[in-house]
């Protein structure tokens, strides 16, 4: 069995391109230029919690950098740095051969360099840190929504949680449906360049990994704001759109997580220009509510097709609950 | 029990005082001033291999912030930023307010911010990355060590390994002097005002946290030299005096982690600088050996006080042997 620090070189010593000193020392060192703020986000995936046991190596490490990018693209962060670190329970090579190939190439295609990391024995665990840049008080952050805002969302919601509605027998699926929407759960795809465009744009931004109610909570939490959403006006893809009437449909669509699109609020001036920038990008985005003042009841009111609140399904994904 | 977005409001949410923006959005936001180069370090303690089963959380907390300052001192860098992923089999808020405030009182002595982070429920993972400032082409680097030059340590070695090899049953220690060693691996100190002081002073620098000889070793192998260390001259605490001749003391002295004191080389030169800034700090610092040309048999040679070469116990901690 190779050494920690056979494994650390042979896996993750990759070429840097934006860094002082890269893996080897004590610490990496970066350097910012000026006028540049540095945005930091950490997310830990634990097996059995966030993969399944036995999840494709590959798959797993391309979703550990992807769900870290995605927190940089709802800053409207250009991600630049990154560090990684694993508890595995045996130094098994073929593993982390795969693991490392779906990293990296996830990395590479966003021009990421991996600066620094950690490997232990133990419960396999995948701590991912990102680091990017944002020009100075331009980024993008939930606390700035202001009423009248226009709620929209990227591409389309539910798909990931729909898979797993499947997988848990709560809805039956075709084997080619079930094949499309489980690459939204294992492949996510982080929309930088959307939030790269946004800056300046819109007023506010979150990824959406708890779920759209869950995660727009948040924002009217932070800007003390509140939200109306038109469940019609829910983008779904064409697997969604043949399971719309099932309740694990809505479900999946409102509070189901993983799916990895941004919601983000804009001024109504903006709509045309946003439709332009989505265009652009071969993304769709969505208009699918307002900003509204804060109330009491809820941050978040799915109104249904006759205009009628719609009970909520429950809360979104809530890794303590 | 409290939701996940409770806990880390409840006890991951401290005034920052470096920081643009903290906890509660996608990511921080941070800004470094001109002239300063980021030090970038992560470093994950799993149960039962770094820390054991049922370990005082608060205990834990220190030191699971200590071993991550303790890389900024390696480096030379001032930290300023950190951010926390645990694992945890479940929201225990006695073990999170323990965790929490042996953190936070090592942060608060460093005038650390907590930026961000994320909790799961999972087997016991601490995962911590941290930030820290230092002047431009100034870290203190393993690359950096010169042929001739002096290396030194810091405070007094294997005290940590020597209260594990008493628990392990390897040695006998009165049952004070158990306390007392053990504190070393409870409780260790960053030795961040050294590292700073030895920015333009040494040559390079790394913390021992794998062991003497594993850790000079990184320094010999990127700065493609090797070294001389002699055993008389290594620091022994009062505790580990009165073991010195037993063979599991001098195992902790050479390769005994977890001390985390400095290992660095500098110029015979710089000697009297050194010592007075060691008197200053009121920390020992101690010449243990030299750096000399690169040689195929050995990394680190170690000379006993009959000036024969010792053959080594074992190597450094290595978490995957």
């Amino acid at each position: 069995m190779p050494s920690e620090f056979g494994l650390i070189r042979r896996y993750f010593t990759h070429p840097v391109r934006h860094t002082v000193l890269g893996v080897g020392d004590d610490a990496a060192l970066l350097r910012l230029r000026r006028g540049i703020d540095l945005a930091v986000s950490t997310d830990m995936l634990v097996e059995g919690r966030h993969f399944l046991r036995g999840a494709d190596p590959r798959l797993l490490g391309h979703k550990a950098l992807a769900v870290n990018l995605s927190d940089m693209a709802a800053m409207g962060a250009t991600p630049r740095w990154v560090t990684l670190s694993l508890a595995l329970p045996r130094a098994d090579a073929r593993w982390l051969r795969g693991f490392t190939a779906g990293f990296m190439a996830l990395a590479r295609a966003h021009d990421v360099d991996l600066v620094g990391g950690d490997t232990t024995r133990g419960p396999l665990n995948v701590c991912v840190q990102i680091m990017g840049e944002v020009p100075a008080g331009q980024a993008l952050r939930r606390d700035g929504a202001r009423i009248g805002d226009d709620v929209w969302v990227s591409g389309e919601l539910g798909d990931a949680a729909l898979s797993l509605a499947a997988l848990d027998g709560r809805i039956r699926l075709a084997p080619r449906e079930l094949e499309r929407a489980k690459r939204r759960l294992d492949v996510p795809t982080p929309r930088l360049a959307l939030g790269a465009t946004l800056r300046g744009v819109a007023h506010s931004a979150i990824d959406i990994s708890d779920g759209l109610i869950a995660d727009l909570g948040h924002i009217c939490e932070r800007s003390r704001v509140a939200a109306t959403v038109e469940l019609s006006r829910l983008p779904a893809s064409p697997v969604m759109r043949r399971h719309l009437d099932h309740p694990a449909a809505t479900g999946a669509r409102l509070a189901g997580g993983d799916d990895y699109e941004l919601c983000f609020t804009a001024s109504a001036r903006r709509r045309a220009r946003i439709e332009r920038a989505g265009a652009r990008l071969g993304l769709p985005v969505t208009r699918i509510g307002r900003i509204i003042a804060a109330r009491r009841d809820a941050r978040v009111t799915v109104l249904g097709a006759d205009g009628r609140r719609l009970a909520l399904p429950g809360r979104g994904f809530d890794h303590f609950t």
